[in-house]
C-alpha cells in the first residue's frame, strides 16, 4: 500500500509518500513552494499542478490530510481552507480515496500520547521511519506523520476490525 | 464582455453571467448543489466540474468573487476557503482573470452605500439588471452582484483611469 501525507498551504505544501509491504518505507518527502510574486489563483494552480503530479507519480492507494478543527485568524483560515480545497480536489479528480485525521489522531497514532507536543511528533515520526536526520522543513515531517497516522489506523482496523 | 460571478460554497455555489457591450444584459443565474450524502471531497469535485462547464459554455473574460475577510467561526471559515480554493482553481486552469472584492466594495458599487443590507443589495441587483423578480436563492443574487461590482469597477477605470 502506499499513502501520501499531505500538510496543505498556499506558500508551502509538505508532502510525505510512504510505501507498506512488510514493514513501512519511506519513498518520498518534501514540500511545493510558490512565491508571492504569483497571485493567489496562480499559487493554487500551481500547487494543484503538483500534487496531480505527485499523484500520477507514485498511483497511491489513499491520501491522508490533516483536519484542522480551529485556528483563532478567519483570515488564515479562509487561506488554509484554500489550499486545502485544492488538495482535496486533486485527490477526488484521480479517484484517490481521501482520509482526514485530526491533530489528537495524530499525536496519538505516532506518539501514544494526544497531547504530545510538536517536536517529540517529529521525533517519533523519524524514529519510526528510521530516518537518519529529522525531515526538514516542518511542513514535510507533518505530511510523513499524517501518513503514518493513516497506515497505523489501517493496520488496526485490520486486526481488530475497528 | 462577459463576466462570471461567483458565490462559492460546498452545499450551494450561486453563479451569475452578465454580458456587457452597450449595457448590461444577464445572461444566466443559478446554483450548484451538492447533497451532503457525498464526502466533502466529491462535493468538491461536482462543484468543481459544474465551474468548468460553467467556463467552457460562457467563456468568460473575468470571474468576479467575494473577499471574505472575517468570520467568527474557523471551522466555517475553513468549509468557506475550501470551497472558495476550488473556484479560484477552475478559473485559473482556464486561464480566466480572477478579481476579488470586498463586501463593502460590492455594497458601495452596487448600492451606492457600503453600510447596505443585504435585502438592499439583492433589490438594487434586480432594479439596476431590469429583473422582474429577485433573483432566488440568496446565493444566485450574491453572485450577480459581485459580477456586476465588477462592471462598474471596470467602467470607473476606464472613465477616470483608476
Amino acid at each position: 500500500m502506499i499513502v501520501i501525507g499531505i500538510d496543505p498551504g498556499i506558500a508551502i505544501c509538505g508532502y510525505g509518500v510512504l510505501y507498506e509491504k512488510d514493514r513501512i518505507e519511506v519513498i518520498d518527502y518534501g514540500v511545493i513552494e510558490t512565491g508571492s510574486d504569483l497571485s493567489k489563483p496562480k499559487r493554487l494552480k500551481k500547487v494543484y499542478e503538483s500534487y496531480i503530479e505527485l499523484l500520477e507519480k507514485y498511483n497511491p492507494d489513499a491520501v491522508a490530510v490533516e483536519e484542522l478543527f480551529f485556528n483563532k485568524n478567519a483570515k488564515t483560515a479562509i487561506s488554509v481552507g484554500e489550499a486545502r480545497g485544492v488538495a482535496l480536489l486533486a485527490a477526488a479528480l484521480k479517484g484517490v480515496e481521501i482520509y482526514e485525521y485530526t491533530p489528537l489522531q495524530i499525536k496519538q497514532m505516532v506518539v501514544g500520547y494526544g497531547w504530545a507536543k510538536k517536536n517529540q511528533i517529529q521525533e517519533m515520526t523519524r524514529v519510526l521511519l528510521n530516518l537518519k536526520e529529522l525531515p526538514k522543513p516542518d511542513d514535510a515531517a507533518d505530511a510523513l506523520a499524517v501518513a503514518l497516522c493513516h497506515l497505523y489506523c489501517k493496520n488496526i482496523e485490520k486486526i481488530y476490525g475497528v
